[in-house]
């Protein structure tokens, strides 16, 4: 951008003070909104939103479906009156901007309470209009008691229908990050819940096998999952009651449908006043948050944003992302040098004790990237100190660049511990960090934390050992075509129990005695529970001049990817 | 070294084969031992020592002596003959090295259950002797039912010393890791406890003010705590009773005696070899755990290690670390070019529902070091978002170098989410991160895990404001010598029940009303409750042409450094 255009958006000392209006008042628009005040106390700070209410819990509101946050003032952040007393901005709610006119620097504004419309001029504009619920437009979609969980009368309805109507069933459309939260909180208060997802996985940003613990635990819970099976129609059945048809046919009794399909940026506004929109389908904004108009800012649910990893465009409907966009916007409006790093897309949900967490690209993120110099490991350690009572199975899937060791995304599924690994993960990710630093990373150990090498390290290590060669990785893709020999060293019983077609058994604890009846001319994928005896028997195999490959994650990997119908 | 001697340990293909001795055999000889056979199926790996078990859990022992871990066996995690059976490793238990001969490469082992005496020869050498406690030689100290926690027969005579004594009182002498530890499970066996500390504060590592919500806590538990005040000597007080003396001369009596001062590195057998020891008492080795004597490796409890925030040689006598350096010996001994990268003190310890932990350096760490240009900022978020039930204050002191932004260290304290946000940040540090790098952290948020701005976010940009002049800070230090004018922004009612002396009372939602009130001459030192506040109303009144600066954490640091006795 010129400098007339910079300075066209600061004024000089002396003239009119500068008028910020930003369009919408939730996470990105009001972090703009306050930090722009902190910085810039002469501004003329307003806030616009088309709902009741500014700067509430969005991601709190399956929450309070619930009754787990059974109080909704807890959901407000900041009133109207907090932002009018503490920092100087005006909000107007239930008040939709209708149009920008760029060339006069003015927007429309209707009040929906009145249907009056207003003109407003800006020196700067915000664009903040988040991201809506997508209602296909499907037979029945607008039945009463199909409900989208977006805003706060969106929940009052919801909690009224279940109340009304005494629901005792419920089918949520959607097995996301949204669907499962809302499963979360109809399961405790006690509906019967059914999940119709379109993939054939629930957690579609996660790769499938990382998927199957959390779908074992909803079923062992109780939960209806019909994966792989698209929402129909919907037909009313009867008093307040409906019935969701799938694509497949079933058909599922509900006295409520949640939609938690995913969600649209709300670019209507700024498609309209003719500002870009990406491929992705969402505002196009450079690394200030800034349009390609100088005047014009945009944050939030309705942005897209680069992927760190993957360096391609994407849309990340999330809260800590809008934040820190909305916080960027603020300072770049007064004159600061920062910028947006971009994303690397960690999430974490929690369902009914279950903790499933990512960071960074997906494998399938990775393949639709084009990327494929890369590898995978996988791991189930426990979340602290086996001698200590209690450990529970963290589930991780580490990605890594190859050869450089670049981590390139992770992850993990388990009730405890998850989302902390995560979270290292996810910073070692900031820093462009590899392999090897996981493997080194000096993380608190205690018995009931963690453990002397904690999962972290661990899933460095096993990726060393993978990049090193001292742990060729078998390709778990290839199990029905390899002609290796497929070795099981785990002892007899667990073998019995359960284990890869066509393996063979030899113990760990017998291989030192054992292994010439090995053959040597012929690749050895072997495995074992975890991974942890088979690397063993990888290492004392390949010292003695055989081919061994290692099956990443051992049995239990299997197992998810059978499940999730990967491997034969 | 030179090559001669690299070549030394690394015989010829065909020459017999190369005999590795560890000396000790818990987790860095353990480690070291079962790396090394992965890497070199060729040489002969023994390891000596003079316990009755190798590789047990010795952090698990406090919880063992607290019947948490209720099954001795748990503790073991590699017999003798899993080291044989998997990893080809001999091992001699109750075998003390006694004499190293380097010339002749040459140890002296001796059978602690015979008495008989041999030598063993090497090619290469490792000692994982660890670190004995401390026993002071105080009038007492060896009476019966005083008790150190080291190994599995410590646990096993303290355990049968609680049983057949029916052990109701006991003290705990050193209020560190392990005294804490050991507070908790004598606490969880229904014992009254008293800690006798002779530093003023717990858990020497923290700042004193960051070591008070633990002084708190474990007071309100009813466990007494006699800080400032050292053991003089312990007497029999008839049966198998005791009574422990302090220097002040308060007598407590005791049922048992649990010493935790700390531990000594144990050296006699190297110091005795002629080989160096450092100034802070540990075995000095190189970046690849290596001896001055080209021959001889040293790993774990004994060794000194570089910290790398200081720059400075330090003792750290923790597993993480033991572990790696095991590794890293191991890898080095096989010919590989890895090296250690020194330590940040990452630790943890768990006490009664309350967590401590903290990585890097401390403000006294710093002063020591000579270091004077930093930083600290205080905090006191929510474990996770406010808005969903159950948040629970994490107490966070970040530490960070001046103007660069280097974070240098942070402590935290609280009952949940503790050692996630430690061990984001010791991950932040082993990139040699910034303050910046904190805020921009993108981590895992849903409402019961985390905030959108996550606690490591807040943190950070806690700090680029005092950084970059947004938000001068005060020094609390200064707190009863500075003219500045003390001004609380929290309401009447919070201000009515305890205030920082001499503070005058205007509300932040007054202050654009009344800030003409206050001087523009002078200093404004501002505090609220835990900070965020007074951070608005420093903006608005820098803003605003007066001179505000920020007491960082407001009131709820100044009750903790209050109590710490650092301020008036």
């Amino acid at each position: 951008m010129s400098d007339t255009h910079q300075q066209s958006s600061h004024p000089p000392q002396g003239s009119p003070r500068r008028r910020v209006l930003i369009v919408g008042g939730v996470a990105g628009g009001a972090s703009c909104a306050t930090r722009l005040r902190r910085l810039d106390e002469a501004a003329e700070i307003v806030l616009f939103d088309r709902g009741p209410y500014v700067s509430f819990a969005n991601c709190g509101l399956p929450y309070h479906v619930g009754n787990v946050i059974a109080d909704e003032e807890k959901l407000l952040v900041a009133s109207p009156e907090t932002f009018r007393q503490r920092f100087n901005v005006g909000v107007h709610t239930e008040s939709e901007v209708t149009v920008i006119d760029r060339a006069t620097r003015l927007i429309t504004v209707r009040d929906l309470r009145t249907g009056a419309e207003r003109q407003e001029p800006y020196d700067v504009l915000v664009l903040a209009p988040g991201a809506a619920p997508i209602r296909p437009p499907l037979p029945g979609i607008e039945l009463p008691g199909v409900f989208a969980v977006r805003s706060i009368p969106d929940t009052r309805r919801i909690r009224a229908w279940i109340e009304t109507h005494q629901a005792k069933t419920a089918v949520v459309v959607g097995g996301g990050f949204i669907g499962l939260e809302m499963v979360e909180n109809l399961v405790h208060r006690e509906l019967s819940v059914t999940v119709v997802e379109k993939l054939p996985q629930l957690m579609p940003p996660l790769d499938p096998e990382m998927a199957v613990p959390v779908t074992e635990h909803l079923q062992a819970r109780g939960v209806e999952l019909r994966l792989g099976d698209g929402l129909a129609r919907i037909e009313a059945a009867g008093g307040a009651r409906l019935r969701v048809i799938s694509e497949s046919g079933t058909q599922s009794p509900a006295d409520l449908v949640i939609l938690a399909i995913g969600v649209r940026p709300e670019t209507a506004l700024a498609q309209n006043a003719g500002l870009q929109i990406g491929a992705r389908g969402g505002i196009v904004v450079d690394e200030q948050m800034r349009t390609a108009d100088p005047h014009i800012w945009a944050v939030g649910d309705a942005v897209e944003v680069r992927d760190v990893l993957t360096g391609q465009e994407t849309m990340l409907p999330l809260a800590g992302p809008a934040n820190r966009q909305g916080r960027i916007a603020a300072e770049c409006i007064a004159g600061r040098p920062t910028r947006f790093r971009g994303v690397q897309a960690t999430a974490v949900v929690g369902v009914l004790g279950m903790t499933i967490a990512s960071t960074g690209a997906s494998e399938k993120g990775l393949r639709r990237a084009g990327m494929t110099a890369f590898q995978k490991v996988y791991l189930h350690p426990g979340h602290h100190a086996g001698y200590y009572p209690g450990a529970r199975p963290i589930h991780l899937k580490l990605l890594f660049s190859v050869p450089e060791g670049r981590i390139l995304g992770a992850q993990g599924a388990g009730t405890e511990g998850v989302e902390k690994r995560i979270d290292v993960i996810a910073t070692a990710i900031q820093f462009g960090g590899t392999v090897h630093d996981l493997a080194e990373a000096e993380l608190c150990y205690a018995p009931q934390f963690g453990a002397a090498k904690d999962p972290v390290n661990l899933a460095g290590m096993i990726a060393q050992n993978a990049l090193s060669g001292d742990m060729p990785l078998a390709e778990w893709e290839q199990l029905g075509r390899t002609d290796a020999l497929l070795l099981d060293v785990r002892e007899p019983d667990e073998f019995a129990a359960g284990h890869i077609p066509s393996a063979i058994n030899l113990p760990l604890s017998q291989l030192r005695q054992r292994y010439t009846e090995l053959p040597r001319q012929r690749e050895i994928w072997i495995s074992c529970g975890v991974g942890q005896r088979a690397y063993y028997a990888t290492r004392f195999l390949a010292q003695h001049g055989y081919q061994p490959r290692n099956l990443s994650g051992g049995y239990t990997t299997y197992r998810a990817l059978k499940l999730a119908d990967l491997v034969p």
